[in-house]
């Protein structure tokens, strides 16, 4: 076993198994305090639940906790591998909650004979939580589960594996196409891949202005072209009127190549054939469709995104869904609508643009870091990410009438110093 | 609103609502922390369990995380009031769960629409956890889903509503009985209830010794005998052939008295008609089935256990479900049988015949306390509870051949000091 396996696992196992515990809130010292916790003192806080659910954001912790759930069909790029694998990975995105917004998560794994079970499970406990993320479900799957979730459930629904994904790709993307001169609604845009990510992907870049006839879309088969017959519903959305075939054809004058396919699937020659500026985001992980390293010393003026966080411009969904759900959380979003993703990448797309504060550079090891090929998508090590995506996401839920809480709220959470400590 | 109940909530409500959070175990700081945490390190326990799910207990929380789930049926003395108004009871168990045994705990809340989709619901997502704690769901559906999610699971179910009350109450009746100097195998049992802490109980007290044909159990409608067609098969177990109809009928001459039915059922007059040294179980919360006030005026020689943590001899579920899971998890059983039980009720008896040492005095603020009719039972405060309890289930558990590991274990969360601290 490699240095870095080993390591992997033992971060993981020792000095106990696992990343998170349940800690107590309250004192639990006395007899006193045991008789409030529990019998007879939790039965004020019930009957008041019983009289108005809405009390149950006042009484339990509900409003600051996030269900990450998952049926391990498609685990990070492992595939399916059962339900009880993905554990860690569900784990992990609680890591995440906690560390970047101050989210309680827990993880639910659920062994599912059908999409509908997974959809009647999660709905009858869906009231446990303040919001579920959805995580590492396969498509096509994951669309009907997600649609019908947030039909049936009072509470945001969200499968960052798709929006996370468009969130922060949208963001890095309208940077990239600034610095490259063009516009995102004239841009052609080759989109590779046409997973859950992919199709997510291209709808979050129309809901920011492109254009879905400028999007040529691949799956394992070639185009998606409206002559094919064997599309669901979900490719069938980006099916253009086209006589390309291949990538070697739809990549001719593209002004954006996204990844989000499988390893090396783009070649050099692929690249030579875009457009001036191309802009390249190879976002399979480890190994992305494009080498940063081949990218660039095929074409100096690439603008180059991947999945690494040894190359510049990670595209990595912890700049979005922590803060996504802070928002909706704060002001009790009912859900996360269109606009509210719109404004998670605007406020991503933004930050990117101002100078970046003296701690910011220190923690990611760097003298200096600005605006341009380099630097087009902020980086997770930035505090200000949870104050602005927060606030964007907040409002945008606010004002577009899903919230039920006015923005800014009183909850203590949302305090940089409360999460980062002062 | 009375100053109890503003306390109450209070309590709930201040300075952030509910009395749980979740906490990182692992270190969070660096990017390099969060790429083992997370991407891309997690992928290699995912992939070890995948090969083998047992690598969860190594690599995950589960082997000390429990789930404590209701459908709000049965939620305290309150009644059914929905699943959402049973979570503050939830986390309440969860705070116990930590605040005693050190054991993880997250609280789930099924709105199911029959028996048959709670079980769904529950089996599907099992997995997730190292045990499931059943609470306030009402009989006799109780007995039915809590059969069939112990078949169709590998990790232990158990309703404390059932069996922690049964434990408690079979670890003083033992004891109570001794003191009045009669044996459990001759003793004449009136059980005023029929719910599902009271079935369960009266099994637990056979299982221990008692003889079916002494217990005569009482529902609404008065003595359940061989005659009646209204029963449903589990109070059916308890139909004996008598001529009995009514309480006043069946305390007359009586070893021992159970209530878990309803507040001031139990008058004076039946206590007089009572057998020598009585015993009287009156758990009915927070007014018992007879005030032991009235009882002690009533008779000198009564022996009187409650609910209620105001007076001597509380039959309290916190002596039995922290310990028993503890145990259980200690040595990965795959369920929890009638040996565990037993051994939890002989650990339970025999602690409280021991000497009471000066730090659990001091917890009790009493000078002294010994066994005899006022201390039958042990107090919560008593923190060899973690120590006797928990081995002897965990012995039980291997003993009977229900264990996946020895014990005792190396699971360092075992050690008095680790959860109570040095």
């Amino acid at each position: 076993m490699t240095d870095a396996r080993q390591a992997a696992l033992d971060y993981h196992a020792k000095p106990i198994p696992g990343k998170l515990s349940i800690e107590l809130t309250k004192p639990t010292a006395t007899a006193r305090d045991l008789a409030l916790a529990y019998s007879p003192g939790v039965a004020e806080p019930v009957r008041e639940i019983a009289r108005d659910p809405e009390n149950a954001y006042r009484y339990t912790g509900k409003g600051n906790l996030v269900a990450v759930i998952s049926d391990g069909t498609a685990i990070l790029g492992l595939g399916n591998l059962g339900a009880l694998a993905s554990k860690p990975v569900m784990e992990g995105k609680g890591v995440l909650f906690k560390r970047f917004a101050g989210i309680n998560s827990v993880d639910i794994e659920v062994n599912a004979e059908s999409p509908q079970a997974f959809i009647d499970t999660v709905a009858r406990i869906a009231d446990t939580w303040g919001g579920i993320n959805l995580e590492d479900i396969k498509a096509p799957e994951c669309f009907e589960i997600e649609r019908t979730l947030i039909e049936q459930c009072s509470i945001p629904v969200f499968h960052d594996d798709q929006h996370g994904t468009a969130i922060v790709t949208a963001a890095g993307m309208l940077n990239a196409l600034d610095i490259a001169g063009k516009k995102l609604s004239e841009a052609k845009i080759v989109c590779m891949g046409a997973g859950a990510a992919a199709i997510a992907c291209m709808k979050l870049l129309v809901s920011c202005g492109a254009r879905a006839e400028n999007i040529v879309m691949l799956d394992r088969k070639g185009v998606i072209h409206s002559g094919r017959e064997d599309l669901n519903q979900y490719k069938a959305m980006f099916a253009v009127e086209t006589d390309k075939r291949t990538l070697d054809d739809a990549i001719d004058g593209a002004d954006a190549f996204v990844g989000l396919s499988g390893p090396g699937l783009m070649s050099a020659d692929h690249l030579r054939k875009m457009a001036s500026n191309p802009v390249v985001f190879a976002c399979t992980n480890p190994d992305p469709e494009i080498h940063p390293d081949v990218a660039h010393e095929t074409r100096d003026d690439v603008i180059m995104a991947t999945g690494r966080s040894d190359y510049p411009n990670q595209v990595n969904n912890v700049l979005g869904f922590p803060f996504i759900f802070r928002g909706a959380l704060d002001v009790r979003a009912t859900r996360i609508n269109e606009e509210m993703k719109v404004a998670a990448v605007h406020a991503l797309k933004d930050l990117a643009r101002e100078p970046v504060p003296g701690d910011v550079l220190e923690a990611y090891g760097k003298e200096s870091m600005s605006f341009g090929r380099d630097y087009i998508i902020p980086t997770p090590v930035d505090v200000r990410l949870l104050d602005r995506v927060t606030s964007a996401v907040a409002q945008a839920a606010v004002d577009s009438g899903v919230a039920r809480k006015p923005y800014p709220s009183h909850y203590p959470l949302t305090a940089v110093d409360d999460i980062y400590g002062a």
